[in-house]
């Protein structure tokens, strides 16, 4: 392996590594001394490296390819006036950080917090996360997830347009901006996960193929242009990517990475690229001492991707359960449009909730294919779910979240099946108080012909499906403001009631003896059809609990199945606590007791 | 699955079935009643069919597509009058089969015999071949592998250019023509292995995207468009290639697949659909009691195409060893263009003789990138080898046999090299005797445009390599007689002396007992670079044999390092006997003697 960018050294010198093995020459301009160049030699791999001196930390610099064009690094660590300028040199070694004690969140332990930099708070930065971090440390939220901060055009993108994997974003505080927020984590325990995207890079600024064969034509992925992972010139690819990683993990202290939609990683060789990756983390992992995670979104229902190096797997630790996500929401929205169309029937929520997968070889009607495997082996460890994410909210057609579409009752339903899952949660920041800013898709190129043509295709879409085409401009920077979070709003009435609930229901999955394993066995379900119900009854070593939720929109009566025990209600969402209906599920139960629930409610009892 | 076709049931009756899942309408039109149509009904998962009376073999059919195209069949049993025309009705039940008692050959005792049917006789049939069985049993050949004979464009074709899967090309005798090849081989109790090509269909008369999305635009493969084996749809892509496997081994008796390129069928899904074909092959061999092969070409050096199901591999029972073949033809040639600048040295050799795959892992400067993974743990009967194959002769820019290369002396070395490796052997037409005939690249299309784009790129190789624009033209049917066969040869001369030699060789290497085992067990190998000799000592169970080869053009002196024993001399290419310079080597051997071997020569002793 070898480290790409341009490593400041210390005593005022730096070393400057850049893969181009098919350039005749390549040289680096420094802006401390701007009238000289300095020669890069060549190795064998295509690599070439300079050693310079008499540079300090903020100067910028661009490579000079062939004497002809003037590019910014590749492996740059910060483009400081945006994507098409010059790079800056970085000294990662100069940063005050004070997480030497820092161990890390479990898995298991992990409450996830998605959040989006530019909208989560009305600055748009690292530091003004930090100030946050405790009202969600008392939610109870372990593991903050950072949608991609590597430097996308403007300072208005979700951040999957991103061109400089190694660049944090300038407009969020660039590096040190970064490091600021994952100290700050760290010292409050939070664990921070960072979404980065393998597969494509975005349609602005991207001079990568100025440099060296990034990319193949051999796939037509849906985004962009497919990386050269199993081409001629792959291992330079595969590198800088490889690398990549392991700047994230050395340079920043990242607990944990995203692996944007990896069906879009491309790769026909011996060895997947993601093995590789798997197994570069788990050796840093190894010398660190504290174990980094990779969790993955994938659109394969693929049980090999989660599977372990050993069973033959690659190895990814955990990955976002889609299925489950759309189990939940066709059967609470009703929802039957696009791949909602698969989805629908209490039994697929209930087999989300047993297996992780629910399409595990079967037909799905809206893919017109049969889709993925079976993942019944799998621990429960391996998935996460929510409710709400930036994807699921985002491309709706009006950037909607559920507290637009759903009741009251509804919203807490929906938390409940999340949190009180057997699998790992994420929350998607604001859904905890239902902030009803929506997620809208924001850009803010600088070219005129991109900027029309995603207008024009927002338009389209827009038309297509019925709604007004100035429905919103994604370049308009009100379209942005529009989907920053309103804060205000978790300090009064049902936003702050449902905050409430959200923490308790965190605090209840932390505490309860049962509820804090993630483990599939002893768990037991049962649905009804027609009255869609699901009554699940989990039992641990040290203890039971057993749970009715409701997701139809009236009472509905039953009987429950479960042991004979002792049960004791210890949350009911239909509470007037709660701002519900009014229980009307007893505080305890017996055995063949004709029961009531609550329209759109669920109730929680443990033994 | 779904069998496809025109199926003939007996008494007139006629079951047609065809995918076409996006069409509103389909019909067939059947020759003996021209003025009347069949409306097909359509079942759920897109397949058509009806079964129509009064229909007879030989009946001619096409499929009316929305009322609007006439098509011949994609699942076509035979097209009488080509690509473009209509397809014919085949009773599969009539042949008189002769071969209940078959019981196949077994991998380990096959010794393949590669042919094109065009160009193995003048009559370029069939129904020739027959007649020279005799004469490849008596060399010793156990297994013939016929080159693809699904219909393609015209009469004259390698075959990988077909675009009917499931057609017997007419020009070579049809389907009963195949059927009366198949039944003679097996009453000689030899073994037929078919070429079959799934990755790709050729240029002209490919109707199949007007039924059904056959292929997909995810991937721009190196010819043509790539199948869709994983998108929308593609289940019954799937099954028509599962169905044509299984056709094969049922209407034909087939023996054993090659699948032609596998590295070009894309499957990025849960479940490769090579792993599907195997899986097939495998319930069909259990239902028959006979075991079919599946074999294929792969440019992937991937182990796990050969690993077997069990052990996660896709468990193709053997794959072609190119390494192997560019190893040899490298060192023997001394040829250093495209590919063989990765080879050459006796180490490589050694390495392809001890483990199979050269490349395992390291880096490789033609594919300018590391390839391959290691195959020690895999046994040698999952390596096919040769020195000569259509495409190693027919990819040579002049079309050129070894024959035109290399002195005799060395024809003979090269043989041994592949008879007496622990792998199955496999020669291509005419090798046994120094055939001269060149496999030239020939075509024989019927669309103007297509033919004067070949001629165009053809023209352009040889500029670009250096030789005359005209040097051949492959739609000329001179070309393709060029290619044929000039059986009288072997009847005279070094031809008759190098078949007898190659007949030698096989009748020690099916009956020396430990030469006869496919194991890479008790194989020690040492090579001595400068002076290019490859000493060999296996042993088994049985006995124990040790070979020296000398690669080099000179007399070489050695000393056999090798166990004592009572060694003595079965074969020495150097012989008078074989045309040789004359044998200097003893007929027995003792310890730390010193030796001498003839240039270009080997000899072989067992113990």
């Amino acid at each position: 392996m070898v480290k790409v960018g341009a490593t400041y050294l210390g005593d005022s010198r730096c070393q400057f590594v850049v893969w181009a093995p098919l350039l005749d020459q390549v040289a680096v301009k420094i802006s401390s001394s701007p009238n000289q160049s300095h020669i890069l030699q060549q190795d064998s791999d295509g690599y070439w490296q300079v050693m310079v001196e008499n540079v300090q930390p903020g100067d910028h610099y661009l490579y000079l390819l062939n004497n002809e064009k003037e590019r910014p690094d590749p492996a740059s660590y910060l483009q400081p006036n945006g994507v098409h300028s010059a790079s800056q040199i970085i000294d990662h070694q100069s940063f005050p950080w004070t997480d030497h004690r820092w161990l890390g969140v479990a898995l298991d332990d992990m409450i996830i917090y998605e959040l989006h930099v530019g909208t989560f708070t009305s600055e748009g930065t690292f530091a003004a996360i930090i100030p946050r971090l405790a009202r969600l440390k008392e939610l109870g939220i372990t593991a903050i997830e950072l949608m991609p901060v590597a430097q996308f055009p403007g300072n208005r993108n979700w951040g999957y347009d991103g061109v400089y994997p190694y660049a944090v974003q300038n407009s969020y505080g660039g590096p040190d901006g970064l490091k600021a927020l994952v100290n700050a984590c760290h010292d409050q325990e939070i664990a921070v996960i960072l979404d980065v995207v393998y597969n494509h890079v975005g349609p602005e600024g991207n001079y990568l193929d100025d440099f060296a064969p990034y990319f193949t034509s051999k796939f037509r992925p849906e985004w962009g242009n497919a990386f050269n992972f199993d081409d001629s010139y792959c291992d330079g690819v595969r590198n800088y990517f490889l690398e990549n990683a392991l700047y994230w993990y050395e340079s920043y202290h990242i607990d944990a990475l995203r692996l944007d939609a990896i069906q879009g990683i491309y790769d026909l060789g011996i060895k997947h690229f993601l093995e590789d990756l798997v197994d570069v983390t788990y050796e840093f992992s190894q010398q660190q001492g504290r174990k980094i995670y990779l969790t993955a979104e994938s659109d394969l229902n693929d049980v090999r991707t989660i599977r372990t190096r050993d069973a033959g797997g690659i190895g990814i630790d955990a990955q976002w359960c889609d299925d489950f996500h759309h189990s939940l929401h066709a059967l609470v929205t009703g929802e039957q449009q696009a791949y909602y169309q698969d989805f629908g029937k209490p039994a697929d929520l209930e087999k989300a909730f047993k297996e992780g997968f629910v399409y595990s070889g079967q037909y799905a009607p809206h893919r017109k294919r049969r889709h993925g495997s079976s993942s019944t082996e799998e621990p429960a460890n391996k998935f996460i779910v929510f409710s709400q994410n930036h994807d699921q909210i985002g491309n709706r057609i009006l950037g909607d979240r559920l507290t637009q579409i759903l009741s009251f009752e509804a919203l807490k339903l929906v938390a409940g099946t999340v949190l009180l899952s057997p699998y790992v949660p994420l929350l998607f920041m604001g859904e905890e108080y239902g902030d009803t800013a929506p997620f809208l898709y924001f850009i803010s190129h600088s070219e005129p012909e991109l900027i029309k043509l995603i207008q024009r295709s927002k338009a389209e879409e827009f038309r297509a499906k019925g709604f007004a085409e100035e429905s919103y401009d994604p370049q308009d920077p009100e379209t942005f403001h529009r989907s920053q979070l309103n804060w205000e709003m978790q300090q009064s009435g049902q936003h702050q009631i449902l905050w409430q609930f959200y923490q308790r229901l965190i605090h209840l999955r932390r505490t309860n003896s049962t509820l804090n394993k993630l483990s599939k066995k002893g768990l037991s379900i049962s649905s009804c059809e027609s009255e869609q119900l699901l009554m699940i009854h989990r039992s641990s070593e040290d203890g039971q609990v057993f749970y009715i939720f409701n997701f139809s929109d009236c009472q509905v009566e039953f009987e429950a199945s479960l042991p004979t025990n002792d049960w004791h209600k210890i949350l009911d969402s239909s509470d007037e606590r709660w701002s519900g209906l009014g229980a009307i599920l007893p505080d305890t139960l017996a055995p063949f007791q004709p029961l009531k629930i609550q329209a759109s409610s669920f109730a929680l009892y443990q033994a």
